[in-house]
């Protein structure tokens, strides 16, 4: 009988200086291989993590959800006061719980939220400038936001990946893309069931695109039929998107 | 008759990589040192700029005011453009105006906000983890605001100086501390004609003291009245501390 316990992780970072999520053979500055290591340490075991989703080299988290099986006697807290201890100040533990033995950080995932930052204002912004794409242009919300109503619902949205040719369904659906402005701050908010490699980034940026008039809204039907990359616009930079929120 | 334009300029900056705001023989990368390079070489004659007060190093600002004086034909607007365009990402430039002949950044303040950012949760920040001081302590804020209405008047803070011996007067003015919780974040803000050398960093420091229960409220005017910067309280770091407005 396996003495193996099942937890799940809640995490926030700051992605500016990582690789990404995920560890892979030569990349090195994961955020995986970071949280793994300490995790390995701290437990005195090899630990694996599964996390929600791959976030992409520079793209933060606000709440991101992983799993990982253990055996251990150390109590949850004191799991959590030693990752809270030493993971750099860029990562943060929220919060981590014993989960039901077959939960798994990506396989249940039901929803998601991303937020993407787009500063628009010609005023400076020193604080936030880490956390937004600035974009200082005039945008047709209106026409963003009619663009937006031709995402949502399941599509093929292999015309929004970076991910090469996959062997894997690029059938997701977008539940509600929301698009505010608030003083000199244009957000963008993407949530569905899952998402494809750099989707929200080359969704915003076709919408970018889109509101500078560049391409009509109802281009977007005939951008997802291509099944082309090269139909849909550019892909906005990793510094304005955030992994806002998980759903189980 | 001089040719001179007198102009006030609004700037806000992360102060977390500068030796602070002031030009001094030996120091380098200051704020001050960093604009007068910029707008001498823009407007192709030296200037010297006046800042409505100098703030140390690692010490932020969102609104700093500033004054110069120059010989010049380009417009407010296009110098305010230069300076968007080559100030770096830490430094912005929020408004250029012509002044009154008169005006002076420094002499003409009369009053200033300051606002200390502190974190008391344990729950992490990633994303204001420059712009906080992390101290994770219970703090009985009513003893805090017990403190701080000792501290509102005008007062002799020779108590609360980093300066070493200074011939000049050492009494100033608060006119408000206000002292305010949100989720895990912890406000002071200071309201006054003028502040001390690492002033607001004493205060707050002191303040925090008191809240934790180590020095009674009503030690302060025996502080103050010692005149002798060893009765006082720790000196807060400079990374929580913001100069958030200026009046005139």
């Amino acid at each position: 009988m396996s003495l193996m316990t099942n937890y799940r992780l809640e995490i926030c970072y700051d992605g500016t200086k990582y690789n990404g999520w995920q560890r892979l053979g030569n990349t090195s500055n994961t955020l995986q291989e970071k949280i793994e290591t300490l995790l390995s340490r701290l437990l005195e075991q090899p630990i694996v993590l599964a996390a929600s989703g791959r976030t992409d080299a520079g793209v933060h988290a606000r709440s991101q959800v992983c799993s990982f099986h253990a055996d251990t006697s150390m109590s949850c807290e004191d799991i959590l006061l030693g990752l809270r201890r030493y993971l750099p100040t860029d990562i943060g533990a929220i919060s981590l719980k014993v989960a039901s033995p077959r939960f798994h950080a990506r396989y249940n995932c039901v929803r998601k939220t991303y937020i993407y930052r787009v500063w628009t204002s010609n005023a400076p912004n020193v604080f936030d400038r880490k956390y937004m794409y600035f974009f200082r242009e005039t945008l047709n919300l209106d026409e963003m936001r009619r663009a937006a109503d031709f995402l949502c619902g399941e599509h093929d949205f292999a015309s929004f990946t970076s991910a090469k040719k996959m062997k894997k369904s690029t059938v997701r659906r977008i539940d509600a893309i929301k698009i505010t402005q608030k003083d000199g701050e244009l957000q963008l908010s993407f949530t569905g069931n899952g998402f494809l490699r750099g989707m929200v980034r080359i969704l915003t940026g076709t919408l970018l695109e889109i509101g500078l008039g560049k391409r009509p809204a109802d281009s977007i039907p005939e951008i997802l039929a291509s099944l082309n990359r090269e139909s849909a616009g550019f892909t906005a930079p990793p510094e304005g998107l955030i992994l806002w929120s998980v759903e189980y």
